[in-house]
């Protein structure tokens, strides 16, 4: 019997110097859990396993970001702490808005005027205080979409799998609004990358972050070609409470091509894994022809600092074997996952049980 | 000669339970500019210098602020505080949201579900974190609305002027929108209780505080019957940065009847006498029937710690007497101003220009 290939993982050096350090919760200054040793963490843990390679991203540059975002958001990212600098500020503490355009000031009186200087008009497009930028940031959240279009590509290019070790996460970005630690749709821009450049007709997008991915969600709301499907803790209680109700299906050529599976605190692998086989149900019902893009949390275990599901390190091999078992090749991408300590465990189990899923399917 | 009567100043001690202590500005916590000592300091200088007499408000209920406000608006300004200790939290810091509702998000998908809790879903309604509740905060709010129509009241009832010495301040709340240390808008609440109740046909608001009043603004919009103008610090490079441009001007019925002249740094009374002047035109053109409705901010002062004008203590007299020289009766409003050393003395400068005003206009 010959060993299978190792399992390409990407990943750049880039997301080191984007290090919030702080983040606001209800008001209180905290440790920003989205931190650089999450993404070291999880390497370590995938080369000491054996069976993976790291390589470098390529560089894609700006046109597959904005396709999928508005130049208004990217011009943000990219120059909110250079203006914010030029305005005098000192460099010492990350960039947090603490005013905040809402959607219940809009209305008849848009389009209204924003400031020109990007720190100012932060709050326009920054929807928490929960996503610290510092200088290093823009570069890690260009290098992260390079990370995310690198495993797509390597997909396509034959591969059954390639991981996306993308850091920050992206699937909180939407067209024009960044939040909870992301700044580009990683996910949503490597989705977008393989219906235009892949070549595929139908796209689906298994999202298994603790968090709803409200970003992911709007861009493609109204997309007849892409299925969102996304399991989650219930917003009527958690982050980012404004989106991920049961209800919110799509609409237009999307309508249905939305599903959300909220989930109750202490959910353990039975319950998660009847919600993720309805997902698999309907991602099957969609008959996707591209790979399956997945966007991977691990704050969906019993003890991450922010999350408050059950699950435990072997049940992630469990998850990764039913989605393995779907078959298509499968691009895997990082999103969240905060407790450092089991993080890499996680996405060994995780990885490791994909394959064996694909094995056996 | 005989002394004019002295003139009422409406004040309710409900506010001194809102005492946030803390707020955030890009995301560091700072002690609360708007406090408690603000509005005694007022007191006392008013009583000190004479010709005041305090008073406390009528009981108005909630009916005229739902004349203004989405009771979707009231439900969180009542409950959020309450529903969040129902959830656990200790009260023992202020509530200030972290997660926002964001109009970059807002499009298709509306209207999504909320939280019911009102804690979770503040920051679908609050556009800042500088905005701190307590326990103390709704009582406050009410009477400081309270606070505003009974001058109003007292107006119409015949009083050339009366002053409400409104805590928490108002003009930064819009229909279903709390922020900038506002929770209702008591200055809107009085406009729109004089329309109704007081049966004026055309009321002028004079917004004399630092910030644009935004909230002002969203309310009277697109209405043909209230005019709003408003002295404010550019939003180019000031708070709430997402209005008070030049090149808004009101709408549909409105059109021309929002009046924004936003003003730059370092302000001294030359520059700020010649917009006041474009203003008060703009009022004497208007012609209202209803007394003219000031919000009066302190925060334009020299020494003001989140202000970058530089009115000086003789220089409110001036405004003043410009404003009393318009001769139609006068409901006077407190909004910000955070000098607390000097509120004061300009409180007394502002009111008693404005009676020299009146008695030579």
């Amino acid at each position: 019997m010959s060993q299978p290939p190792p399992v390409a993982v990407y990943r750049s050096n880039a997301h080191l110097a984007h290090a919030g350090l702080v983040e606001l919760l209800a008001g209180r200054q905290i440790p920003c859990y989205e931190s650089p040793e999450r993404a070291v963490a999880i390497e370590r843990a995938l080369l000491g396993a054996g069976g993976y390679e790291l390589r470098e991203p390529q560089a894609f540059g700006l046109e597959p970001i904005l396709a999928v975002h508005d130049r208004t958001l990217v011009d943000v990212v990219e120059h909110a702490w250079t203006d914010a600098l030029a305005a005098g500020a000192d460099g010492s503490h990350p960039l947090i808005p603490d005013t905040f355009k809402l959607a219940a000031y809009s209305g008849p009186m848009e389009p209204l005027a924003l400031p020109s200087a990007a720190h100012l008009r932060l709050g326009a497009f920054c929807f928490d205080t929960a996503t610290p930028m510092v200088a290093g940031t823009a570069a890690a959240a260009r290098a992260a979409v390079d990370v995310a279009l690198s495993a797509a590509h390597a997909v396509v290019d034959g591969a059954a799998l390639a991981y996306g070790l993308c850091r920050p996460p992206g699937h909180h970005a939407a067209r024009a609004m960044l939040g909870g630690y992301c700044f580009y749709n990683n996910a949503a821009i490597a989705a977008e990358w393989l219906r235009r450049d892949g070549g595929f007709a139908r796209v689906a997008m298994l999202d298994i972050d603790y968090h709803h991915g409200n970003g992911t969600q709007q861009l493609f709301w109204e997309r007849g070609d892409v299925l969102y499907c996304s399991l989650h803790a219930d917003p009527a209680r958690a982050y980012p409470y404004f989106s991920g109700f049961a209800s919110e299906r799509g609409a237009g050529a999307g309508e249905g091509l939305t599903r959300n599976f909220p989930l109750p605190a202490d959910t353990s692998l039975d319950g998660y894994a009847d919600a993720l086989s309805e997902a698999l149900d309907a991602v099957a019902a969609f008959d996707p022809d591209a790979p399956l893009v997945v966007s991977l949390g691990f704050d969906t275990f019993e003890r991450d600092p922010i999350g408050d599901l059950a699950l435990r390190t072997a049940d992630y091999a469990e998850i990764g074997r039913a989605i393995g078992g779907m078959g298509p090749r499968t691009v895997v991408l990082q999103e969240g996952g905060y407790a450092v300590d089991a993080i890499g465990a996680n996405a060994v189990a995780f990885l490791g049980g994909l394959r064996e899923g694909r094995e056996a399917g």
